[in-house]
């Protein structure tokens, strides 16, 4: 049974503020949570979960001292951001700083400049942990790593994947980047380019790449689209695999 | 103003059973919207929007004639399936059947296997569009194409691209099919293959390909991981975009 405090402050780190004020963010679903028992159970912090779940985890759980509390369905949607709630929600630390050191080993990596939407966040963590890519940069305004919906959409990737914030130019100087690839409407033929290393930074969902980081591309690149399309642009997250998928396809296969 | 009653109306066609009942749908969205009064215009059947939105598109909205309701943000807020509701929302009537018959033009098309996030599915249809796809093929199972989350996330691409709702075998026999592609944990490497004009079957989000279809796969493909990656899959529309890309790279470019 959850108490009424408990479900108060859950709800309080659905925001930013509250997260960063008490260094604690929410991690929910099955994967997720079954993940952070099996690498991580140091960051989890609590545990609400179906009865059915703590069951199946009992061991884990046991071995590592979590303090689980058993939960209805009805109880988890009150405290879920999901529209279909999971059985598992954990309250865990945020990384330690030096978890989030630089040991960058740039082959190509992103640059996400202010991606607002946490679904096409969580989804290109997701994404560079399948293409082997280990760390990203993201801009200040780009979506928080914390937020639960970004937590969910990475289904365990946040736990392989760095994330570091930091402005663009800090990026490039810090880690001495020669190549500086840009998504954009009007650059060279993804297909036909050859791709090598580098940074590529993939603008905002509406707006694109930034005035002022435009004027850092050393490189600029577009998807081509067929010539009947009546579509604009992309998806954020669907360019941003299109892209990877090619840098993959060249340098690694 | 907007009054009670067509609040009610708008919120009703959130739930399929009554779209499909009164053969109407919600478009929302700028973007949306303005392709609508520019393309579609006979499709609208209501539009509600801020003041400035209905100064904008006065000459199209005079011109044709439409039934325009000039409403305040907070009242779009109360209408909108949208967490940050946009300047504009239409009632539509469906396309009509005629428009959804079989002008088939096989070089390679999607079925969709069971996609049940309106999200996935809707930028889908983007992607689609985007590179000349002029058909997705979709199970029962998969979502509404109505839905309004699965009509924003098209970005006005639904207008272009057609919805078949058809079982796998019924598609093959009807378009005479040789190549039935299949997105795969264990098929070939993708990038590998020699990929020509077929059928791409993508599975549901958690559990891929249904049994029964994967009996009708000629060619199991798989987007390769790199070797340290601990993600198990990508996202549905992320590997659906991957696919693509290398569909037209190899047969388009």
């Amino acid at each position: 049974m959850i108490s009424k405090n408990q479900i108060k402050q859950i709800q309080t780190l659905h925001l930013k503020k509250n997260r960063d004020a008490e260094r604690l963010f929410l991690a929910e679903g099955i994967k997720t949570v079954t993940e952070l028992l099996l690498h991580r159970t140091e960051m989890i912090k609590a545990l609400f979960a179906t009865p059915a779940f703590i069951d199946e985890n009992a061991g884990l759980i046991a071995k590592n001292n979590i303090e689980a509390t058993s939960i209805s369905e009805i109880e988890l949607k009150k405290i879920s951001v999901q529209t279909t709630p999971n059985s598992a929600l954990a309250i865990c630390s945020f990384f330690k700083e030096q978890e989030l050191a630089y040991n960058f080993d740039l082959k190509y990596s992103f640059y996400l400049d202010d991606i607002r939407d946490p679904g096409n966040f969580g989804t290109i963590i997701r994404l560079a942990d399948w293409y082997g890519i280990s760390t990203i940069f993201c801009s200040n305004s780009t979506c928080d790593l914390y937020n639960p919906k970004v937590i969910q959409a990475t289904m365990g990737a946040f736990l392989r994947v760095k994330i570091i914030y930091l402005p663009l130019p800090d990026v490039i100087k810090n880690y001495k980047i020669k190549t500086v690839y840009g998504a954009v409407l009007n650059g060279k033929n993804i297909y036909k380019e050859k791709l090598n290393n580098g940074l590529i930074v993939i603008g905002n969902e509406a707006n694109g790449i930034n005035e002022e980081n435009l004027k850092l591309i050393t490189q600029s690149l577009t998807i081509p689209s067929h010539q009947a399309s009546g579509t604009e642009s992309l998806n954020a997250a669907m360019a941003t695999a299109i892209i990877t998928s090619e840098f993959f396809r060249q340098t690694r296969m």
